[in-house]
């Protein structure tokens, strides 16, 4: 229990006399089942007493909101879903929810759908009913995100969490192969980084394991059979947990350089991640061994380094920042910019020159283990 | 994933066509310190915007009670506390809480002053901070129950559910260490049956799996040195986990079991659960092979049977119904009455002849194994 006590002594400064921590567990109604969501939609929309829904859908999936929301009294619709949740584009989805007299929000997408419902929910305090058709997870967290000038602002409101949350795992059969395993290996870091980062608890903990143990043989089988049910189901709520996980336990080192290095080198989101996340892992893992046992245990690798490595090789995720455009020149910027963000709660303590050698062996994808 | 598509398929008498599940995650903040619990009710009372507190804590914990709640607003306060809250008790609870004008409930003690609590929520609204000393997880549910006439009923209301929890390792250290055991024994039960419970989920099964690799060593830890704080808070979280998922997965084979034995035939509630779990996990064992790998791999044994049989055996607890004074001839009766009450979604079909095998071998005290 040492990884745990340590994280909360060296955030709150203070001799730890053991296990101390302070867990919101978020409340919400889980429907899950393939084939189903068209129904399970129905369930959350009568659960909740609605009669007037506003529906947040891309234009590339509207037969899919046809198909789901057929007999669900809509009205109104917003096709106009943008990355990274646009000032102006919430805006006007706030001004339509209030014009159409919405008393619901269903969000079909990933996480650029749902983050439009959530400054719809922080706005007018209107429920939302998310159905995910990726692995981001932004589904089971309560914290909002909106961009402004080029700049990303985030918050935490306890409306803006999904009040239900209808996974199918059917919907995701539409997304490329590549997005699929790049999404799934975001949601891995999600549990994992989890394990070290500033709010880690023995509840978080025990998500973060179960999500792991449920997407590493989840991705792995599609990788090879990418329209097996089962597997995508596994992956699918293995998401779910890493989500609920990384939401209680918060951002740790591994998401902080991936904040930096998205947010000052425009790399690309997901991919980032599969590259990051092994080592990170690999660093912290001597001075954080009931984690690393809990990663390399669902990975069946000898360290969490290694096996995260080489979960990415088995399913051909990008291998180093230099295959997304990262500049080898620009390490020692990127290390300062990080350095002062790294939580205080990591389990090991990281100087520049750390981030320097391991944003190196990321730009050269060097196994590391 | 048989073993959850099996039991949904089993509820919905429908072909399941893989991971299907309604999960109702409770919405609650756990503040967790060993010697943290007058501070931590103070940060809870504090959250809630309270100024007029009803305190329920028994007679016997006059002295914990006020140490912890010195800084609290205490507008009034309950030391009759019964088990299995009596309707008489409760109606005068209810009415000292619309007396006083309180407006939050804190309930100190273990399942019976949570219990009282529970019902001045459920009659008045107010909130309840809830800190326990014992490991019987009534402060992880939504389930109120009231005694009158002798027959107790129950129901569930999202308003029961502490809003707050305070856990504090050292109120355990007041209880004698015979009840501990038999007491985390009860947890570990909730835990187990909850596998294969009628809602059980990949959720509900992370958190009973997390309980039990808290528990195991915890209880171990206590059996032999029984001030321990770090097994205390192993124990105490543990003990959560479980309750956590045995809400969320309702009550399984060995819960009825055991309800209609305490029921009809008057025996000791947690020593009963310390008998009765292993021939319930040896009976399911081989038709939920997902659920009988977890639970011997937490216990560290073959088989779930002999693990449990075996803790039971190292901590002290009873291993005959015998010893509680169950009479072999009630036998063919209690399986009579039990019978109907075996969920439909248990792993392995049920007979009357299976519950009088079962119930002979938990009354002579085999090892299931």
């Amino acid at each position: 229990m040492n990884f745990v006590s340590g994280n909360r002594a060296a955030e709150r400064v203070e001799p730890a006399p053991g296990i101390v921590f302070d867990h919101a567990t978020l409340g919400q109604r889980i429907l899950f089942g393939t084939g189903r969501a068209a129904e399970n939609v129905l369930t959350a929309v009568r659960s909740l007493g609605a009669t007037r829904v506003l529906l947040i859908a891309g234009a590339s999936s509207s037969s899919l909101a046809a198909s789901i929301t057929d007999t669900v009294p809509v009205v109104w619709r917003i096709r106009d879903v943008v990355q990274h949740v646009p000032a102006d584009n919430a805006a006007t989805a706030v001004s339509a929810a209030r014009e159409a007299r919405a008393d619901l929000v269903v969000a079909l997408g990933g996480g650029s759908a749902v983050g439009l419902a959530k400054i719809i929910a922080r706005d007018t305090g209107l429920p939302i009913v998310a159905v995910p058709t990726t692995f981001a997870g932004s589904e089971a967290t309560d914290v909002w995100g909106i961009t402004e000038n080029g700049r990303k602002s985030t918050g935490v409101d306890s409306r803006v969490l999904p009040r239900v949350v209808v996974y199918d795992a059917a919907l995701s059969s539409t997304l490329p192969a590549q997005l699929v395993v790049a999404s799934g290996m975001n949601a891995i870091a999600h549990a994992v980084d989890g394990f070290w980062a500033p709010r880690a608890d023995p509840i978080n903990i025990a998500l973060g394991t179960e999500g792991l143990r449920a997407l590493v043989p989840g991705l792995k089988a599609l990788a090879v059979r990418s329209e097996e049910t089962e597997a995508r189901e596994r992956t699918l709520y293995g998401s779910y947990l890493a989500a609920a996980a990384f939401a209680s336990a918060g951002s740790g080192m591994h998401h902080k350089i991936c904040h930096a290095l998205g947010g000052s080198f425009n790399l690309p989101h997901a991919e980032m991640h599969s590259v990051v996340i092994g080592h990170v892992a690999a660093f912290n893992a001597a001075s954080a061994p009931d984690a690393a046992n809990r990663i390399s245990s669902a990975l069946g690798a000898d360290s969490p380094g290694q096996g995260l490595f080489a979960l990415g090789r088995e399913l051909g995720t990008p291998r180093s920042l230099h295959e997304l455009g990262f500049q080898e020149a620009d390490i020692p910027a990127a290390a300062e910019i990080i350095l002062p963000t790294i939580p205080v709660s990591n389990p090991r303590p990281v100087s520049k020159s750390d981030l320097e050698g391991l944003l190196r062996a990321a730009w050269e994808g060097t196994d590391p283990a």
